[in-house]
Protein backbone atom coordinates (compact mmCIF):
# COMPACT_ATOMS: atom_id res chain seq x y z
CA UNK A 1 0.00 0.00 0.00
CA UNK A 2 2.31 2.46 1.20
CA UNK A 3 4.69 1.52 -1.70
CA UNK A 4 1.64 1.70 -4.01
CA UNK A 5 1.87 5.26 -2.34
CA UNK A 6 5.37 6.18 -3.11
CA UNK A 7 5.44 5.14 -6.90
CA UNK A 8 2.45 7.15 -7.66
CA UNK A 9 4.11 10.25 -4.93
CA UNK A 10 7.28 9.89 -7.66
CA UNK A 11 5.23 9.55 -10.68
CA UNK A 12 3.03 12.97 -9.86
CA UNK A 13 6.46 15.20 -8.80
CA UNK A 14 7.79 14.65 -12.19
CA UNK A 15 5.15 15.28 -14.18
CA UNK A 16 4.01 18.61 -12.17
CA UNK A 17 7.70 19.60 -12.33
CA UNK A 18 8.03 18.93 -16.24
CA UNK A 19 4.54 20.82 -16.59
CA UNK A 20 6.24 23.53 -15.09
CA UNK A 21 9.65 23.64 -16.76
CA UNK A 22 7.96 22.89 -19.88
CA UNK A 23 4.50 24.00 -20.42
CA UNK A 24 3.64 26.09 -17.54
CA UNK A 25 0.24 26.87 -18.44
CA UNK A 26 -1.13 23.42 -18.46
CA UNK A 27 -0.24 22.88 -14.60
CA UNK A 28 -3.64 24.49 -14.25
CA UNK A 29 -5.36 20.81 -15.01
CA UNK A 30 -4.10 19.28 -12.08
CA UNK A 31 -6.31 21.74 -10.18
CA UNK A 32 -9.75 22.10 -9.31
CA UNK A 33 -12.16 24.49 -8.13
CA UNK A 34 -11.66 23.85 -4.46
CA UNK A 35 -7.64 23.54 -4.84
CA UNK A 36 -5.64 26.15 -2.57
CA UNK A 37 -2.05 27.11 -3.30
CA UNK A 38 0.49 29.04 -1.03
CA UNK A 39 3.07 30.78 -2.72
CA UNK A 40 5.50 32.18 -0.23
CA UNK A 41 2.30 32.85 1.89
CA UNK A 42 0.23 34.30 -0.43
CA UNK A 43 -2.60 32.17 -0.94
CA UNK A 44 -5.04 31.93 -3.50
CA UNK A 45 -7.78 28.73 -4.27
CA UNK A 46 -9.30 27.58 -7.58
CA UNK A 47 -7.34 25.68 -10.32
CA UNK A 48 -8.13 29.76 -12.24
CA UNK A 49 -7.03 31.56 -9.64
CA UNK A 50 -4.18 29.25 -8.89
CA UNK A 51 -2.84 29.10 -12.85
CA UNK A 52 -3.20 33.31 -13.27
CA UNK A 53 -0.22 33.07 -10.06
CA UNK A 54 2.04 30.23 -11.49
CA UNK A 55 1.83 32.42 -14.94
CA UNK A 56 2.50 35.79 -13.60
CA UNK A 57 6.00 34.44 -11.57
CA UNK A 58 8.40 37.04 -12.42
CA UNK A 59 10.23 34.03 -14.58
CA UNK A 60 9.89 32.72 -17.60
CA UNK A 61 12.22 29.85 -17.93
CA UNK A 62 13.03 27.56 -14.94
CA UNK A 63 14.29 24.13 -14.32
CA UNK A 64 13.51 22.14 -10.87
CA UNK A 65 15.96 19.73 -9.42
CA UNK A 66 14.51 17.48 -7.13
CA UNK A 67 16.29 16.36 -4.20
CA UNK A 68 13.48 14.59 -1.87
CA UNK A 69 9.97 13.27 -2.19
CA UNK A 70 8.35 11.69 0.88
CA UNK A 71 5.32 10.46 0.48
CA UNK A 72 2.41 9.45 3.29
CA UNK A 73 -0.97 7.99 2.34
CA UNK A 74 -3.15 10.78 3.94
CA UNK A 75 -5.55 8.21 4.98
CA UNK A 76 -8.69 9.54 3.82
CA UNK A 77 -10.37 9.22 0.45
CA UNK A 78 -7.22 7.48 -0.87
CA UNK A 79 -5.75 10.69 -0.54
CA UNK A 80 -1.83 11.44 -1.02
CA UNK A 81 0.51 13.38 0.49
CA UNK A 82 3.89 14.41 -0.91
CA UNK A 83 6.95 16.66 0.75
CA UNK A 84 9.03 18.07 -2.15
CA UNK A 85 12.89 19.54 -1.29
CA UNK A 86 14.81 20.92 -3.75
CA UNK A 87 16.06 23.65 -5.87
CA UNK A 88 14.97 25.87 -8.27
CA UNK A 89 17.27 27.58 -11.83
CA UNK A 90 15.91 30.63 -13.46
CA UNK A 91 17.25 31.00 -16.88
CA UNK A 92 19.98 33.21 -17.26
CA UNK A 93 20.67 33.06 -13.38
CA UNK A 94 23.58 31.02 -12.16
CA UNK A 95 22.55 30.15 -8.39
CA UNK A 96 20.11 27.89 -7.25
CA UNK A 97 16.78 28.89 -4.72
CA UNK A 98 16.39 25.73 -2.85
CA UNK A 99 12.54 25.25 -1.77
CA UNK A 100 10.61 22.99 0.00
CA UNK A 101 7.26 22.63 -1.40
CA UNK A 102 3.99 20.15 -0.32
CA UNK A 103 1.18 18.64 -1.99
CA UNK A 104 -2.25 17.30 -1.00
CA UNK A 105 -3.22 14.50 -4.29
CA UNK A 106 -6.90 13.70 -3.91
CA UNK A 107 -8.24 11.34 -6.57
CA UNK A 108 -11.00 12.05 -9.12
CA UNK A 109 -13.62 10.11 -10.09
CA UNK A 110 -12.39 9.49 -13.19
CA UNK A 111 -9.29 7.26 -11.15
CA UNK A 112 -6.93 9.85 -11.60
CA UNK A 113 -5.57 12.66 -8.89
CA UNK A 114 -5.75 16.37 -8.60
CA UNK A 115 -3.49 18.57 -5.88
CA UNK A 116 -6.04 19.77 -3.41
CA UNK A 117 -3.16 21.67 -0.89
CA UNK A 118 0.14 22.98 -2.64
CA UNK A 119 2.10 25.04 -0.07
CA UNK A 120 5.65 26.22 -1.68
CA UNK A 121 8.54 28.39 0.23
CA UNK A 122 12.17 28.85 -0.96
CA UNK A 123 14.65 27.85 2.09
CA UNK A 124 16.56 31.03 3.42
CA UNK A 125 19.97 30.18 4.56
CA UNK B 1 -13.41 29.73 7.76
CA UNK B 2 -9.77 30.22 7.09
CA UNK B 3 -9.05 32.24 9.50
CA UNK B 4 -10.20 30.33 12.02
CA UNK B 5 -7.89 27.36 10.22
CA UNK B 6 -5.36 29.67 10.58
CA UNK B 7 -5.48 30.01 14.13
CA UNK B 8 -6.13 26.92 14.92
CA UNK B 9 -2.50 25.67 12.77
CA UNK B 10 -0.40 28.62 14.76
CA UNK B 11 -1.99 27.52 18.14
CA UNK B 12 -0.95 23.87 17.14
CA UNK B 13 2.14 24.90 16.13
CA UNK B 14 3.36 26.74 19.32
CA UNK B 15 1.96 23.43 21.02
CA UNK B 16 3.91 21.18 19.60
CA UNK B 17 7.23 22.82 19.80
CA UNK B 18 6.85 24.06 22.94
CA UNK B 19 6.09 20.16 24.09
CA UNK B 20 9.22 19.27 21.63
CA UNK B 21 11.50 21.52 23.26
CA UNK B 22 10.31 21.04 27.00
CA UNK B 23 8.80 18.01 27.19
CA UNK B 24 9.26 15.72 24.29
CA UNK B 25 7.83 12.33 25.78
CA UNK B 26 4.46 14.29 25.82
CA UNK B 27 3.94 14.45 22.50
CA UNK B 28 2.97 11.00 22.04
CA UNK B 29 -0.54 12.38 23.07
CA UNK B 30 -0.32 14.13 19.40
CA UNK B 31 -0.53 10.88 17.44
CA UNK B 32 -2.80 7.98 16.99
CA UNK B 33 -2.37 4.22 16.05
CA UNK B 34 -3.00 5.73 12.42
CA UNK B 35 -0.35 8.59 12.33
CA UNK B 36 2.53 8.72 10.27
CA UNK B 37 5.57 10.47 10.59
CA UNK B 38 8.73 10.24 8.28
CA UNK B 39 11.82 11.64 9.86
CA UNK B 40 14.75 12.39 7.41
CA UNK B 41 13.45 9.89 4.90
CA UNK B 42 12.72 7.40 7.77
CA UNK B 43 9.12 6.34 7.75
CA UNK B 44 7.71 5.25 11.14
CA UNK B 45 3.61 4.66 11.99
CA UNK B 46 1.71 5.10 15.34
CA UNK B 47 1.58 6.91 18.36
CA UNK B 48 4.08 4.46 20.10
CA UNK B 49 6.59 4.13 17.35
CA UNK B 50 6.30 7.63 16.66
CA UNK B 51 6.90 8.89 20.14
CA UNK B 52 9.93 6.27 20.25
CA UNK B 53 11.57 7.78 17.16
CA UNK B 54 10.97 11.44 18.42
CA UNK B 55 12.65 10.30 21.96
CA UNK B 56 15.70 8.88 20.79
CA UNK B 57 16.53 11.28 18.36
CA UNK B 58 20.62 11.74 18.70
CA UNK B 59 20.14 15.29 21.09
CA UNK B 60 18.50 15.91 24.04
CA UNK B 61 18.02 19.44 24.91
CA UNK B 62 16.78 22.01 21.63
CA UNK B 63 15.41 24.90 20.92
CA UNK B 64 13.29 25.23 17.85
CA UNK B 65 12.38 28.77 16.31
CA UNK B 66 9.55 29.17 13.94
CA UNK B 67 10.10 31.24 10.65
CA UNK B 68 6.94 30.98 8.39
CA UNK B 69 3.76 29.17 9.17
CA UNK B 70 1.38 28.39 6.78
CA UNK B 71 -1.94 26.73 7.09
CA UNK B 72 -4.46 25.31 4.36
CA UNK B 73 -8.10 23.49 5.20
CA UNK B 74 -7.48 20.00 3.83
CA UNK B 75 -11.22 20.18 2.55
CA UNK B 76 -12.33 17.00 4.41
CA UNK B 77 -13.26 16.33 7.90
CA UNK B 78 -12.38 19.34 8.85
CA UNK B 79 -8.61 18.75 8.46
CA UNK B 80 -5.72 20.90 8.55
CA UNK B 81 -2.66 21.43 6.39
CA UNK B 82 0.00 23.17 8.61
CA UNK B 83 3.39 24.17 6.64
CA UNK B 84 6.64 25.08 9.06
CA UNK B 85 9.63 26.49 8.28
CA UNK B 86 11.94 27.34 11.16
CA UNK B 87 15.22 26.73 12.90
CA UNK B 88 16.53 24.08 15.31
CA UNK B 89 19.48 24.96 17.82
CA UNK B 90 20.49 21.95 19.66
CA UNK B 91 22.24 22.48 23.00
CA UNK B 92 25.79 23.37 23.77
CA UNK B 93 26.28 23.79 19.40
CA UNK B 94 26.03 27.40 18.45
CA UNK B 95 24.57 26.95 14.65
CA UNK B 96 20.94 26.75 13.69
CA UNK B 97 19.74 23.77 11.54
CA UNK B 98 16.74 24.70 9.60
CA UNK B 99 14.36 22.67 8.70
CA UNK B 100 10.73 22.05 6.58
CA UNK B 101 8.13 20.04 8.55
CA UNK B 102 4.29 19.58 7.38
CA UNK B 103 1.53 18.07 9.52
CA UNK B 104 -2.21 17.00 8.59
CA UNK B 105 -4.05 17.58 11.61
CA UNK B 106 -7.47 15.60 11.85
CA UNK B 107 -10.16 16.44 14.39
CA UNK B 108 -10.72 13.98 16.83
CA UNK B 109 -14.15 12.71 18.14
CA UNK B 110 -13.41 14.79 21.17
CA UNK B 111 -13.62 17.84 19.12
CA UNK B 112 -9.20 18.89 19.18
CA UNK B 113 -7.08 17.35 16.60
CA UNK B 114 -4.76 14.56 16.48
CA UNK B 115 -1.81 14.31 13.44
CA UNK B 116 -2.42 12.13 11.27
CA UNK B 117 0.68 13.08 8.55
CA UNK B 118 4.00 13.85 9.99
CA UNK B 119 6.96 15.18 7.68
CA UNK B 120 10.33 16.37 8.80
CA UNK B 121 13.23 17.48 6.67
CA UNK B 122 16.25 19.30 7.39
CA UNK B 123 16.96 21.91 4.87
CA UNK B 124 20.61 21.67 3.33
CA UNK B 125 22.07 24.39 1.83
Amino acid sequence: MEEHVEMLGRAFVEHYYHLFDNDRSSLSSLYQPTSMLTFEGQKVQGAEEISSKLNSLPFDQCLHSISTVDTQSSAFHGGIIVFVSGSLQLAGEEHHLRFSQMFHLVPTLQGSFFVQNDIFRLNYG
